[in-house]
């Protein structure tokens, strides 16, 4: 096993792109979807239960993680993977995000960001450098920049000004982080859906040098259409020899379509979300367990996946356990959904390796298209 | 593995038996513990991991199940067994003590119950006749008696009449259940701490004739000082060569003196409850996980069980789980109160089997004395 961290490209199709990331903790298969485990705990799921279903990484994030229970406790604790019984690669994000869309009373200034947390409404401060100290007292393996990222439609100034101070704050992420072999920062392109903003912040990032590039602020509130638009020249001006990050997506169709733009990684926590609320990801679309249909009904939620929930369950049975909230309805369902996203980033693993990625992009919105299959 | 329902005693160490109940579903070993699982599942667990504790049987609860899913449901879909997931035995109980304690405007006569569904108000009724027919369409390998039972303190001509309606339905039980090889029936001894009830019922008991019998009526508040009174002489009073089982007990003590007095079956929501409010049971006593001084401490809840929470987590994790209201929290509590369980049932085997009996009863009160581990 490798103590440094590098990306191998295998492979290409089109756009889409196959291939390895090395770390001490382990590979991470690339195109790599990451669930996400906000709190230490990929909710409802035991972490050999997420292994199982072919992850390689997950998501942590430092916003909550820093709230409760707090980074120093991690870092004595023996750091995140100890503390959660994940010995495989975690991302960790920067908090910028979630500071945004969960804190209260937040103050942003060129020096960070103060808030009170949506916990108990204590008073914090985030700054890339403090990021950066956070994130390396959790362990993290892929530590993100500290940015700042506006909701959309904003208009261009608005746009401009948030870019350019993330890439004020890139640099000091970037001296803060420091020298740490077998560790990996990554950069954060922003720029909205202005594609000279997108170029601007790609060299900004480039001009500093990082281990992988995000694509940010993107899945926040565009839609498809205006996303899958950026992303059709925006990874493009990232380098091609360094992994490159979606952050925040998403849909299954939402990631076949990032991936044949040219992405390696992913996150959202959906797959884990709508296994909570009886949403489940299948070939065929999504079935929403809740629905009368599924009561009587002694078939899986999908005869071919090999997730427990379809191979030891009728749709009858997840359809009771929802109805009686049930806490194994969230087990099995998360289980389930993560397997689906696994199973879907493996199978275009295989069609990018097999130069057959047109014909797999094509069998899945043909599979979509069908819908579930009929009721009994 | 046998065809039959077969009893076979393997030990005795003063009134603790060692046995066997044979099963066409498998082996249960005696004296057993058997989690509840309510509603088809064992609450926060898959069903192999409460297997994995070395449970050989489940508990499924009548009121719950014709209630939701429906009996008739889980007998189109294959039976109750197939429907959870669950291939070793099932004991169901027969709907009526929960009648009691759950369901609004009941109406108790000579025939049966009628009551209203606490879950949407619909109207049922279950007498010997239904509770036999529901628990055969569930599946269920032992079956209980309908019965009715007082709570205590209630006056003898209370517990008298109680009594001798439920010996009356014992009769009607037996008719209704008729023959069925490798399925048992068990009768259910009431009387309240009246010791000429109890030899009342038990004769009347005897005279109908069971595959096994329950002491019931007790862990209705009466306290563990009138329960082990009665505990004195009331299994004596029924057969040697058959299972005894007493229902809905209990605290790990409960169940230690339950043992010595002759018991060979219980069951309790106590460990599964527990796990999803912080409570955990080790071989010192109890554990409140939410305790404030378990924040920093890097130590497993006991360092000699064998369980997930145990061998993978600090109490610093748990404790955090537990505030942050995370799912895997009673899904790793509850793990290690019915490992907890299972393993303090495997230690009375192995005691009464070594004829240690007594040893093992000061052994596990003083471990209990002194109480848990000092903080760091």
């Amino acid at each position: 096993m490798t103590r440094r961290f590098e990306f191998e490209k295998l492979g290409q199709d089109g756009k889409a792109r196959l291939g390895v990331i090395h770390t001490p903790r382990g590979d991470i298969r690339t195109p790599a979807f990451m669930p996400v485990g906000t709190a230490a705990t990929v909710k409802a799921m035991m972490p050999e239960s997420v292994a199982s279903t072919g992850a390689d990484i997950l998501l942590g994030n430092t916003y909550h993680l820093m709230l409760r229970p707090t980074a120093e406790r991690i870092d004595r604790l023996g750091g995140l993977h100890r503390f959660m019984n994940w010995q495989k690669p975690i991302l960790t994000d920067s908090g910028g995000f979630q500071v945004m869309s969960l804190a209260q009373l937040r103050k942003l200034t060129e020096e960070g960001v103060t808030f009170k947390s949506h916990i108990d409404g204590s008073k914090h401060t985030l700054t890339p450098e403090r990021s950066m100290e956070i994130q390396r007292l959790l362990g993290s393996d892929i530590v993100m920049c500290f940015d700042e990222c506006p909701a959309l439609p904003a208009d261009r100034d608005r746009i401009a000004e948030s870019m350019r101070l993330s890439m004020r704050w890139a640099q000091r992420s970037r001296d803060a982080f420091g020298d740490r072999p077998g560790h990996a920062l990554f950069g954060i392109q922003q720029g909205g859906l202005e594609r000279d903003f997108r170029e601007e912040s790609a060299a900004a990032l480039k001009q500093i040098g990082f281990d992988g590039y995000a694509v940010g602020g993107l899945a926040v509130g565009e839609g498809q259409e205006a996303m899958f638009d950026c992303l059709d020249y925006a990874p493009d001006m990232l380098p091609e020899d360094k992994p490159r990050y979606l952050m925040g997506v998403g849909k299954p169709d939402d990631i076949v379509g990032a991936v044949a733009r040219g992405i390696d990684m992913m996150d959202c926590v959906l797959p884990t979300r709508s296994g909570r609320t009886g949403q489940v990801f299948t070939r065929h679309g999504v079935v929403n367990i809740k629905n009368a249909r599924h009561a009587d009904d002694p078939r899986p939620l999908d005869e071919h996946c090999s997730c427990p929930a379809c191979r030891n369950y009728s749709r009858a049975y997840l359809h009771h356990v929802f109805r009686a909230q049930e806490m194994i309805s969230g087990m099995l369902l998360t289980w389930h959904n993560l397997q689906y996203y696994q199973d879907l980033m493996q199978g275009m693993r295989d069609a990018i390796a097999a130069g057959t990625f047109d014909d797999f992009q094509r069998d899945f919105h043909a599979q979509r298209a069908e819908g579930d299959i009929e009721p009994l």
